[in-house]
Order: C-alpha cells, then structure tokens, then sequence
C-alpha cells in the first residue's frame, strides 16, 4: 500500500524552461550577448549536462555543473551566479507551477499521504529551488525537500531513494516517486524497489500501465488514479 | 544513431509462462502433486524472485535462485534440474516464441543491425535458454548471447550493458535495449546511457515515446518504427 508521494520538481512541479528564460535575460543584459543566443545555449547546455551527469561526471555537485554551464555560455561562474540571485528576485519568479500542482498537492495531503521533494540540482543550490516553491505556495505540503547538493547524492542513485523512505518513515515499496526523466526519475526509482510514475505532459495517454511497479501519466490530476492503479499489484 | 539492438529473451520473445506450464508438469508428475498447485507455486516464486534479486539477493546466480524455487515448491533443488531437463526433451519446446518474433529479427538482421542476446537467469543455466532458441529457429540471428550465468553480472547493472556493447563493438549511445521489464530492461538499459523499448503485449498503445530515450511498443512489429523514432533525438 503507497503511503508516501515523492516528487522531482523540475518539469515535474516547476517548469524549467520559464526559469531558463529568466535567467537567460540576466546572463544577455550582463553579457550583451543576444537573449535568442544565450536562450539556445543554456538549452543546449542543459542536454548535454543531464547526459556527462549520468556518465558520472559533476562529483562535485555545484561547482562542477556551475563550471560546466558557464563554460558554454562564454561567462564565468561568478556571472552565472550572479544571473541566478537576478533571477530570483524578479516577479514573474512566482509563475513557475505548472497548473495541476496545487489541485494535486492538495488532493494527496487530505488524503493522507506523506510528500516529499527529491530534486537534483544543476548550477544553483536546491535552498534556491526551495525559495521557489515558497513563493509559488507549493512548500508547505512537503513532509521533506531532499535536495542532491545537500546530502551529496544523486538520483538514479538507489540510496537516494533509501535516504529519502527513511527520512518519511515509509518502507521503499510504501512510496511512488513522480517524475518527468525516464534515467532519474523512473529508472532510479523502480531499481531500488520504489513504485514509479513517469510524468510527460505531451503524451496522448492519460493514465497507462508500464509495467508491475511504474505508470505513465499525461497530467498530475491523474496520479490519483495511477497511485491506485499500483496499489493493486 | 542506432547500429545495435539487445533483446532479453524470457516475456519478450520467448513465453515464459508456456515453458513453466511444461516444467509444473514434470515436477507434478516426479512429487504427485496437483499440476494446477504447481504450476501457482512456481509463478509465485517467479515474482517473489524477481524482487528479491532486485534486492541484490541471488549472488550465486543459478544455486541460489534453485533453491529459492525448489524450497518454495517443496521438492529438492536437484528434482528441479531433473524437471528442467525432462521439459527441454518435450515435443512442445519448439512452440515458445511469440509470433512477432522471428519477422523482427529477419527485418532487422536484413537493414544491417547488429543483434544481441542479453538474459538473466533463474535456476536453468542460460545454455538450456540458448538450446530452446535454437530449436524455435531463432538463435542464428544474433551476433552475441549473454547470460548472467556465465559471466556473473545481471541486469540491471550498468556492467551487463557496457559488456555486451563492447561483444557488439558499438557505443552504448548505439545500442537499444527491448525487454518487458520496466526494472532489468527500461530502467537498466537508460542509466547506463543504452536506449530502451519496453514491450507489453497487452498494452492499448502501439508506439509510445517514453523521454529522450525510451519508447513502449505493443508488439515487435513497431521496433523498427521504435528505433526510428528513437533515432531523432
């Protein structure tokens, strides 16, 4: 029986490319460089980064991605931080959530189940992602915000998950991570005995099946649905 | 782009569950137990199994996965072998693979991928897997034929996959693995930065992008689009 939800934030809860924009103004205004530029390679950069951390590149969580992303947008690390905090203090910080979060949050907080936020960071430390939810009103329903940066361990890595079941007091196979990447979210989840839901708002499919202990959905109105769906295994 | 395609074998192209049908009669008929008490003991000790070995149980690949099933069945692990090897003498051990089967590979074989076997094993040693493939006329197809057993990994570990990529001479970017569980098959495959196609049978979906580097398909027939479509990212 499911008796926690865990979730990825980023393209989960929060939508990243909205923050890209926003940061990518800042880096175009400090660096001059043209925003269509600078919006195409922190995108490209982003792809590229998800793919050397899972080859096991980024040991040193920040540092490494900060150095890597700065790198291939011409600036130093220091103007990319900078960026971020700029980031971070405009208005439309606020917008993030895609619009099924809090209907969902809700639903699953009265109805009993522990939450919790399992994000890998890229460049700016999960406090940062955590200020974000704050804002946007989705903090407050999580039980637990595990951030990569701050315990020094990575998704798909199994004792990711382990950490996290241990810290809402659920067994592994008690808990069901949401996330949007089929490497980290899904894959790390279902090898180390977590029930997974993958979420791809662009699917056709609302609610399938993926195997014993995964689902597919195309909206997180659906997970209640899909938590039901793996309880009967 | 893709020059290689893995295949598991048992629920992906060859059914499992005709073979445990064949086993359960032989053991029903050596201990005098009921076929239909047999036959839910050995699929509740699969399941059971395959989550234990998940677990990281199962060290000593066909020992202890022998005695997991024969205690469980309540006979002794060497009245399993002998039930094992009466059943590959069966006339009906020729009648394993699913008819989507051999149309796939000859398409494949004929656009010039290179095929690999990957399968993990339960308390049969793989060669008894690779004889069934040969008898059903599938074995000629593929280049590679690798079972825990034999080399003492099992998916889903990142080193099953960086082997067999390295028999088939191809990058693990290069490579797609198919197979029918979301834990050894999806979730092994994509962390070790292989593609993956999920089959399952009785899904409504033909042809399913999963993310960057997964799809789910319904039948074999849709692996040559899966691949295409896998090929765009």
């Amino acid at each position: 029986m499911i008796k926690a939800v865990s979730f990825d934030i980023w393209y989960t809860l929060l939508d990243l490319s909205k923050f890209y924009l926003i940061v990518s103004e800042k880096i175009s205004e400090v660096s001059g460089k043209p925003l269509n530029v600078v919006s195409d390679l922190i995108f490209k950069a982003y792809r590229e980064a998800l793919k050397s951390r899972l080859e096991g590149n980024f040991k040193r969580i920040i540092v490494d991605s900060a150095e890597f992303f700065a790198s291939r947008l011409g600036i130093s690390p220091e103007e990319l931080f900078r960026a971020v905090v700029a980031s971070i203090n405009d208005s439309r910080i606020s917008e993030m959530l895609y619009d099924d979060v809090l209907e969902t949050l809700e639903t699953l907080k009265s109805s009993g189940f522990k939450l919790g936020l399992l994000g890998n960071v890229m460049f700016w430390p999960g406090m940062i992602t955590r200020y974000i939810l704050y804002v946007n009103k989705a903090l407050k329903f999580f039980d637990v915000t595990i951030f990569s940066d701050e315990i020094g361990l990575q998704k798909p890595s199994r004792e990711i998950f382990e950490y996290e079941s241990s810290k809402l007091g659920v067994k592994l196979e008690e808990m069901v991570h949401v996330g949007d990447s089929v490497e980290n979210d899904l894959a790390g989840a279902v090898i180390a005995g977590v029930k997974a839901v993958l979420i791809n708002r662009s699917s056709q499919t609302p609610c399938l099946r993926l195997g014993r202990n995964a689902c597919l959905i195309n909206t997180l109105r659906k997970l209640p649905e899909a938590i039901e769906e793996l309880n009967k295994t």
